[in-house]
């Protein structure tokens, strides 16, 4: 796979509900956790605020699944199709794109599924 | 807008069809880009490799007009629900994100709908 990590070993990875075609969210890899993606079809990324590998869902629960990986024209981003249990986002909202700019204003366009407090505990 | 811009001055955005729910390529945006795309409706990038802003379709005639500008839960990512016109990926085929890696290897899962020669001149 011919894919072109930035500077930092670095790609953009966007993570897509692969039935709804929901975005969930956006996140990095870097080579090691694209191979481990692959190889356990478990999503992985690397967390660019811890420094480290970041299995998805392995505090709060909240797995992907990956069900097919695509990459774009100049292979410098990963679009993984996945399958998401419960909440993608640190919130609790299904997925982290739930703020839409209305009429020049943020407006919130989806509620909070789970508690932060029940995925990390109080 | 509470945006996180990189060190580069810059936030990655992914295009998404709104009705459709396909997602057509990633690209970056600097905060000129973004205020001009939210005052005229029509997607404005800023090119890396140009270092200029990108006015999509300006060449190709393959605009995008913005439906609704999202944005994630941290404010360093930006989903823009767009309507593209004809074709989003340079090469012509619709989306850039074209190419799946299947049985350990990549498979072109969409079809050429526009040849670059139609889109940029032979």
């Amino acid at each position: 796979m011919n894919l072109r990590y930035d500077a930092d070993g670095l790609i953009p990875a966007i993570a897509q509900q692969h039935d709804t075609g929901e975005v969930l969210m956006l996140a990095w890899m870097n080579r090691t956790a694209v191979e481990e993606t692959l190889s356990t079809g478990r999503v992985c990324y690397w967390s660019r605020s811890r420094g480290t590998l970041w299995r998805k869902g392995e505090t709060s629960g909240q797995t992907q699944r990956l069900v097919e990986l695509r990459y774009d024209c100049d292979g410098d981003t990963l679009l993984l199709l996945v399958d998401q249990v419960g909440v993608a986002c640190h919130t609790g909202h299904r997925t982290c794109f739930y703020t839409a700019w209305r009429h020049c204003a943020p407006t919130e366009i989806a509620p909070v599924v789970i508690t932060p407090d029940t995925l990390y505990g109080a």
